[in-house]
């Protein structure tokens, strides 16, 4: 299900075609999950996520499967059930091993718990800590 | 600042000492940053969440700057002003290049906006997100 | 289900119908859905939260319909998924179009991708921004 | 301030520049905020984050003024102090009453309320919720 | 600050002195924090948050300390700066001891942890947990 | 389910069923709920988050009760459905009344709806509530 239903390939105007081709394509696969399908009724934003995420995900200074991890670890913070589901299988896919889910999980873990740590004390930004990347 | 205030060094009880010991050699520094002097307040918590955050930034399957940046990736889903700073320049200490900075931030970006997405579209996990890690 | 059960409009007590007496009136309706059932069991905050949402939902400066809108936008962005089915729904039952449901969803998005990109450039806030609306 | 500090526009590389160029006709403005500044460091997300937001905000089935309301709406729950503020002013720029910033804030403090008490008492989605938005 | 301006008793009008009474009455003190201020620019508003806040903040089944850290558990887990400093303050006035509060401290940095442990494990709903509080 | 399967305490490790023994003595309890059958998948954070949670929810300045509602207080504002009805239930166990439980979502909702009021109309902190703990 989903709000409007799921647009399958068969039903699917030309221009959605396009971009399930191109999802499809760019993932060897041939099989397109639940989201696209149901932000499919939005044809202009379906093309525009899909190129930022194609954009965004591709090889670069970091490598897919880190991609892939902090996709998770963002959605584990938030508690998106579908979006920890499908990243881990995509994260599984691009080799994620069980032991490095669960470092994943641990930091995540930590970070929700120090940040709220630093919540509650009220602690100031470290004067070194302001200098940012500039030299 | 802080809720209680800062414990320096020099003002500090030894088993607080103890653990800024510990920070200190593990990290290879002669700093120690405001969130530890805040939290010495209460030094159970000080050592025990110490002793976990050696643990699970150690390196293992995931290097340590991986697991910096996973850290960076919570931090600014929760918006922790303090967090985003300490572990962005504890990330470049461990050589994140501005490169990585920057597909870090892209990553988290696209991450929180799909997350909405999928709840506002009522978007239904897949059959064959559901299978696990199990074989 | 909910935690205590959902109180039928024959098993209520006076104070309970007489709540659920003034949501259909004000709806023009002839049903309760299951937040007023479940919360029921506290007949004071029913009636409190009751009236709170009868004054902030009806009309003012906002329409009614934008006011929903409103109502979706805080729902996906804390990933209710009760609350983005039912706003969701009196939105449409107020005139919302799909087209206005997908431009919705367009700007939640946007908003929380570019609120984490915000905070993790670490960006201040403009000096121009800061005087407010006093003149 | 920021991570990287602030391109100004006498500093900016032709591409930053022709995305600047377009912000301020766009906006009809001869000034550039500090957002667009700091994430000018990454110039492809510059013009990829610049032309969704300017394809995403643009007049539509909602007009601009709503969609200024409901970015707001999102930031304020996300306690995005930045954003918050750059959007209030954008609103006010677009004729945003005090009138209708008050109501928007009850609104969004009552979602932020009742998306929490659905939760705590666990309520069920409404059968008739489950339709969505198919006929 | 604030966005419209802080209103002091001085300058109020007869509706807003009349709740500030009521707060200073209520509370046993002499003294308006900034929020009341803020918001007594919309009088309906400030009203009803004021009598909403008194109602449900008032000795009952729980303690009214008991209550404040309640109110600091929140704060803390959504990062409010200012609503973390001001009931410290007021869980203070109430009696919270130092330790009291770094117990606080741990639970709420604990129960975030484990809130992302569950999301990323996706575990299920236990079948006794599902029974709620009906016999 | 979960990701990785549940581990039933006739297949644990002897490490694993050294934890799941202590927390059945330490709850005075015959039963493990599914939470811990999960992350028993990695038995070093199964055996810290254990200790932890331990050492954190046990009688000290705080009450057990208090602490549960603490932890039911954080889980509701993340809205962690697995959290809210494990620790409800553990909250019941420990004596929490329907009328405590009431109580404590009207606190949870309220300050949900008050942290946004602050970040939307962006009060500054008082200056007397800058002091801390500090005499």
């Amino acid at each position: 299900m989903s709000l409007f239903g799921l647009i399958e390939y068969a039903d699917a105007s030309p221009e959605v075609r396009a971009v399930y081709d191109d999802i499809m394509a760019t993932r060897k696969t041939d099989w397109i999950n639940n989201f696209w399908k149901a932000i499919a009724h939005d044809p202009v934003m379906l093309k525009r996520t899909w190129e930022d995420i194609k954009q965004i995900m591709s090889p670069g200074a970091l490598d897919p499967l880190t991609k892939e991890m902090i996709y998770i670890a963002v959605s584990v913070t938030n508690l998106c059930e579908y979006c920890i589901a499908s990243h881990t299988a995509s994260a599984k896919n691009k080799g994620m091993t069980d032991a490095q889910f669960k470092e994943l999980m641990s930091v995540v873990g930590m970070a929700n718990e120090t940040n709220r740590l630093v919540a509650g004390y009220q602690v100031e930004v470290d004067e070194r800590f302001k200098a940012g990347f500039r030299s």
